[in-house]
């Protein structure tokens, strides 16, 4: 059966939506996805996605590694940053990490209501749309953007991700047209593309260059992340 | 100088941008831009936007033509509709006109703290381009959408307003690039694309086919609608 696929482009626009019944794939390609997605192949055993810096901080007490940024830089008193590529297994393995971003651990936590919740990255993009497939429920694909304003990265992997749904999917509204066009147009050239993006440029300026090729490269890891009783866990 | 240009791709995100000394393009391409421009090309005297049916009526009782629709209809007691084909000599000329539409007038209305609000639309896109390119003011594209979706056509026009502007603007936000990937994509069949968009296909089907060539052809008026004391009237 073929299943509805909506692109909610910003965490702005979320209530427009409904969340019931439905799949919803968090998109922060620059980095939180990434991130996320490294840790749980690398042996954390679970993230939990928290808001605020406080909030980290009280986890990080009860034995979680503290990770997240604030302006794309590592939190005073954190264990680690956003960067994925500090989430190597001797860093991460078998510890719990608490994570807080700017912009996925929000979306993620805004999700909460639906009845599931993954993260979606270049990384696992082939075992996400296999779990995508296999289930029965629409999806709502959530790009995380940046502080509430519609960025090119995220839309860029909501156009993949339905280019990879394919025929299984039917994604006919305005946004999940302009996400596939741009991914389309620009498939062959994405790196490239995106450096030049808002969130890149940023992230180049702070020293984080090498992780936006990272971030973009597919299929690094065939595991799911999903939200299970409110923490972020490997699936498959 | 090059001036700045940003898209706010729905007028849900327009808290996320200043309007401080800005001239602001709104943009309903499917259909309030052009029947804005239609009916000051053909005469009418000025066009007061409002956001309610029970203010349009009381234009109308001091003698406004009453035009807009919801769900792209027109409204029961208006003299018109929203359609631009409507707009002819016969009718408009030498006449004000109240117009409430689902989306174009809301964005016009809250776009009024700008240092200029102008209507954006394809048959009056050279010479809007020629009104910006001769004012030093930065520029604030902002797309009406559908009930604070993002849509196609206004995101379309927004890229072919940044590709006309070309080397006189700086329009290097995501934003900015979303609009300009789509409308280079598509610029030689913008009508059979934006033919399958959500609101081309709402009003397909109730009846207004014809419309959309309309608003999409180019240049046909050469004058520009600027709010001026509260009402949008024909200037050049």
């Amino acid at each position: 059966m073929k299943k509805p696929v909506e692109v909610c482009l910003s965490p702005l626009s979320l209530g427009l939506y409904s969340l019931s019944g439905k799949i919803v794939v968090v998109v922060d390609i620059f980095r939180a996805s990434a991130t996320i997605i490294t840790a749980l192949a690398n042996g954390a055993t679970k993230i939990k996605a928290v808001s605020t810096v406080e909030e980290a901080l009280d986890f990080q007490k009860r034995g979680y590694l503290a990770a997240g940024e604030r302006g794309g830089r590592k939190v005073e008193g954190f264990d680690l940053g956003n960067s994925p590529l500090d989430c190597t297994p001797n860093v991460v393995g078998q510890k719990p990490v608490v994570l807080t971003t700017t912009n996925g651990t929000r979306s993620i936590n805004a999700s909460m209501s639906a009845k599931a919740v993954a993260v979606g990255s270049f990384l696992n993009i082939s075992a996400l749309v296999h779990y995508l497939k296999s289930s029965e429920c629409p999806i709502l694909i959530l790009c995380a953007g940046w502080k509430d304003f519609v960025n090119l990265e995220d839309t860029m992997f909501a156009g993949a991700l339905i280019e990879e749904l394919g025929d299984d999917c039917i994604a006919d509204s305005d946004s999940s047209k302009l996400a596939l066009e741009l991914y389309r147009k620009h498939r062959n050239d994405i790196l490239s593309f995106l450096r030049d993006s808002d969130h890149a440029r940023r992230l180049i300026r702070i020293g984080y260059e090498k992780d936006l090729a990272y971030c973009l490269s597919r299929d690094s890891f065939p595991i799911n992340a999903m939200v299970i009783d409110g923490e972020i866990v490997a699936v498959g």
